[in-house]
């Protein structure tokens, strides 16, 4: 591809981002795809001589982007955003071009430098202690982008566990190293991330996952209680972590109380604030990091709640040394690594290479300014808080964890299945995408405000489907406590014509549409004819789906294809290769033309778009062109050419 | 930023890219600035609002881009490519609009599912045995892309552990498992990548660096000897990881000797061929994965040397559930994750998030094809023959190692100083970058051919840049052993007024031209009118330069900045804010405006370039408005307007 080509083919490239980004919500959320379902469309080997761009970018559609869960879709509300803008991709794409490696400041001297300057602007936007940052001139403290939150916390890790073997081999001299390693003992609240057990069991390190209180935050009491039971033991507690934001449901261990005891027993205190760290950036969540100043290190995911794409884990520690010493491989280069002027980032993680990744970072801040990304992290609180309140309106929920940012934790008053079975499926009618969490054995469901620009509607639209299903699952079922018109026993009682009636009518809500819109009126009527306790009568609805997923062995955490629970329905899958539109002013469903993907419009309603540039060039040229052809003919005249 | 000003700034971007790409030659390859050069030119704090993007771009090439060590750049030949090409960069771009993070199957089925396909297509390019991919039905195998070549031999390392001690649990019931990791050794070739060590460190285990033979491979019998003398001191070797085509010298372990001695012994044997491997695509250099069945685990970059950008490192393993084992935290996902179906790649690796990096290499290869990215490297291959041609033609320079791949590793037959010195000299030059290593304790230059459309003329070049250098450093040196016209006391002879001439015309060509071409004259007059041997006489150059590196405290693997080795020599340093064009038809170096970056061209010499297709398309309209004007003209004069 030679840069004519380049050009051409990046033009082409930005119209389909705009495309896609734009179009988006005329996709599903989730993919209606098997495991293996690639294999079968693409070949098994190689292309032996090189292909056009036109049948690359076709099979990206066709096979590719067919099978995508799009974090970016405004029915996404699974896991935590997924950092996206367009000034990061930009500045992504150009990091991609200028291909540079920096691990050592020498290998890409302004890669460092930007990186040691902007996670400086972000550790102030956050107000850190001047103790993480390298700004004042004798500081030991500094700031790195990382690949993963996991790799933050396992270089946590390491650092404590170099540094404590240190002391301890004075401690014990004459034992073993790994005879040293028995005796350590990290701990965390059992509702941290996998990650902090994963980065132990790395280390070679014992964990104690510790209960958290009422609020899912982990306690003073409760850590100091089991430092001292460790020690009495011979344990020697080494590292602790905490979480400002945990993934199952934001919320924040107590830093306040945990700092001072770490403190007193020489530990390692890491904070792992990976989503809720960005928040930081607004003064009224500040009280979460009371207490920082006795941390050893912290990070937050720009690429989860900053707008920047993945990766740019950031991460500060209070002295750099340390953590440089911990993970230099030659003795030769430590002894130069006192020198403040010049960073190694290779000394601070586990990669060596390293790309361009505080570029995005700069980009987002300087496009945006603090103060709009601010707007941006206060806006998706303020939409959680809207969730929060439709949910609570229905007293056939309730919401679990205390709503502090942009994640909302409910349930239907019922037991652990039916909520499973309730969001199992959502997730596989494709129109809304949540994971979910187990908040003191109860199975939860996660909302997470995601896309950038989200509005109340999307948390209006988000309730409507989740309220649908949950009524069709309410009609079926019996475990819902406190839904105090739920029919005594709905699936046996063939009188119950009322039910009948009003599962169908759902039911009809939930089948799909065909491409020309006829199957719609086809499947619900055969769903309206064929009387539902007909389907459901023949099995128990859940063992029937239970019985699918077995089969297909699913994992427990991956999400039910579509296909598994349909079929169990009863109900024929169609909306595999065409896109259903949710028109927000109608409050409906249309059915889109799989080639066009583009909302289905009244003539009224389209909108005059303003010329693009190149036309406007066009008719420029071409005024220019009537002017010099009258020219032309003026001056025929003159000279008589005319007779 | 919308889409409409996405649109705008993204096509000013490509040029942007293009003119980069296409003008890298004309800036220094390594930059002119110190250390925290960046810190003085940025705010220390981020903006409160947002900027435009002028101000953006305008700051990144005032402030970042004088920073930058240019990888892409035709001079650029240190350490190993850094793939790119622009295929690569369009589907990263791709992926950062895409914006999907794919932990488990669920969370990003296609991205999963590519990650699977384009892994066994790389895999059977380079020849891997199936037991290493996914393909067959009843495989354990596959492939990962992962961030760096240190997390896969991180990876191989744990999952080793992980098995090791679980069998030794076995065998030594009731002891501690750390008790059992203290038994632990690991091995590889004392010339392997520092990551080796750092893995080993990592994980709490032992490991061994064991001398290579003369070509500074690895052999059977090295290894065997250590294993056993270990296991007699009561060890248990675990791990052997050998390299195919090493940092140092792109020398290859002989894996068909080390292969059986890890089967006998039950060692996990893990190859790195993170630059080597991609060569693997073609047949001739299949021979030194000869053996290769024998491994567990094996890696290559394509971020390396397959034209994709960083990250990815690719990983294959024979066993993907025995690494599954070692990396997860959850035995209850573990359970499900012998389903032959469902991948979840965060099992194998250390962070859980992870990019869509298989889009990339799919693009890349499906726009090269195999046969394409064959002739790429064969491609390179025989340049670095023509450069070692050129090295070996001159008998003051001797070839360290056995050119098989891109890489050519030389010296001066002389002192380990003279060679440092060099190498220094030229990078601190800008005009060529190189970086060194340590071949039996001998300081060697290592030159990469690392861009991707390299040439003849590119290797000349460099050549001539090292030649010229060196005969400077020749003159004003006396331990070059065999260059036989070696005058004997050129800095202490005051009447060798040849030696003071030439060395004057030589640096005259190290010498800047300042932006209007009057600083050259003046600063060549200055140096041809002082004596060289005035500047030199002071005291020793060697002795001068190191103490400014002492003084400033540089890494020893740091290039020393231009300025150091300037000021030691009493040049003024002048390139900085400007850029210096090398005409490869005059072989000379013309001075270039700042503003415009463009050859300085003889009239004769300016290319006819086919005109943009928007320009054509200005050019229709205009010719179309000429004709509407002479036909309204034409039908003025028909109905009589005209008398």
């Amino acid at each position: 591809m030679d840069s004519t080509e380049f050009r051409k083919r990046a033009q082409e490239l930005v119209e389909y981002i705009i495309r896609y980004q734009e179009t988006l919500e005329t996709r599903r959320v989730t993919p209606n795809v098997q495991p293996g379902y690639l294999k079968s469309l693409i070949p098994s080997q190689a292309p032996e001589f090189p292909d056009n761009w036109e049948n690359v970018m076709k099979d990206l559609d066709d096979k590719i982007m067919i099978g995508m869960t799009h974090w970016q879709h405004p029915r996404f509300h699974a896991y935590f955003p997924a950092g996206n803008s367009y000034p990061s991709m930009l500045a992504d794409f150009l990091s991609a071009a200028i291909g540079c490696i920096g691990f050592s400041w020498a290998s890409a001297p302004s890669c460092t430098e930007l990186e040691i300057v902007v996670l400086d602007w972000l550790g102030q936007m956050m107000g850190l202690p001047e103790d993480f940052l390298f700004l004042s001139p004798n500081s030991r403290g500094g700031g790195v982008i990382q690949t993963s939150a996991s790799e933050c916390i396992l270089v946590s890790i390491l650092a404590a566990r170099f540094h404590i073997i240190k002391r301890l081999r004075e401690e014990y001299p004459g034992e073993e190293d790994e005879a040293l390693l028995a005796k350590l003992i990290a701990y965390s609240s059992k509702e941290a991330h996998s990650c902090m057990e994963k980065g132990c069991m790395i280390a070679f390190v014992k964990v104690r996952g510790l209960e958290a209180d009422d609020d899912f935050s982990l306690r003073g009491d409760t850590l100091l209680e089991a430092i001292q039971e460790d020690i009495k033991k011979g344990f020697v507690p080494f590292f602790v972590s905490c979480t400002v934001g945990t993934t199952s449901c934001a919320s924040a261990d107590n830093i306040k109380e945990i700092g001072p005891i770490c403190e007193e027993y020489g530990i390692w205190l890491h904070v792992d604030s990976a989503y809720a760290g960005s928040a930081m950036i607004c003064q009224e969540f500040r009280h979460l990091f009371e207490g920082i100043e006795y941390a050893s290190s912290v990070n937050t995911n720009g690429n989860k709640w900053l707008l920047t794409n993945f990766d740019c884990a950031c991460y500060w520690v209070k002295d750099r040394f340390k953590l440089n010493e911990a993970l230099t491989v030659d003795p030769l280069y430590l002894k130069h690594s006192n020198d403040q002027k010049s960073i190694d980032y290779r000394h601070w993680g586990i990669p060596l290479s390293r790309r361009f990744r505080s570029l995005k970072l700069w980009f987002v801040i300087r496009m945006y300014g603090v103060e709009g990304l601010r707007k941006y992290i206060r806006e998706h609180c303020r939409l959680a808080k809207v969730f929060e309140k439709l949910v609570r309106q229905d007293p056939r929920f309730e919401v679990v964890n205390k709503v502090m940012m942009g994640l909302v934790c409910f349930r239907l008053r019922g037991s652990n299945e039916i909520n499973e079975m309730l969001l199992k499926v959502i997730n596989a009618s494709g129109r809304l995408h949540m994971v979910p969490s187990l908040l003191k054995a109860k199975y939860t469901i996660r909302f997470c405000v995601c896309r950038e620009n989200a509005t109340d509607d999307d948390m209006r639209y988000a309730w409507n489907v989740i309220r649908d299903f949950a009524e069709v699952l309410i009609i079926l079922r019996q475990d819902v406590e406190s839904f105090p018109d739920a029919p005594e026993d709905p699936v046996d009682s063939a009188n119950t014509h009322e039910i009948k009636k009003e599962a169908a009518d759902l039911y009809k809500s939930l089948t799909s549409y065909d491409a020309k819109g006829q199957a719609v009126r086809r499947h619900s009527l055969a769903l309206s004819t064929s009387t539902v306790t007909d389907v459901i009568g023949r099995t128990n609805l859940d063992q029937l789906v239970k019985e699918h997923l077995d089969h297909r062995k699913f994992h427990r955490d991956t999400i039910t294809p579509t296909t598994s629970i349909n079929e169990s329905l009863h109900l024929p899958v169609t909306r595999r290769h065409h896109d259903i539109v949710y028109d927000r002013r109608r409050d409906r469903e249309f059915e889109a033309h799989p080639e066009r993907r583009r909302f289905r419009k009244d003539p009224e309603d389209f909108l005059i778009e303003p010329l693009p540039p190149e036309s406007l060039l066009q008719i420029k040229q071409m005024g220019i062109g009537v002017g010099i052809g009258i020219g032309v003919c003026v001056l025929f005249k003159m000279l008589r050419f005319f007779p």
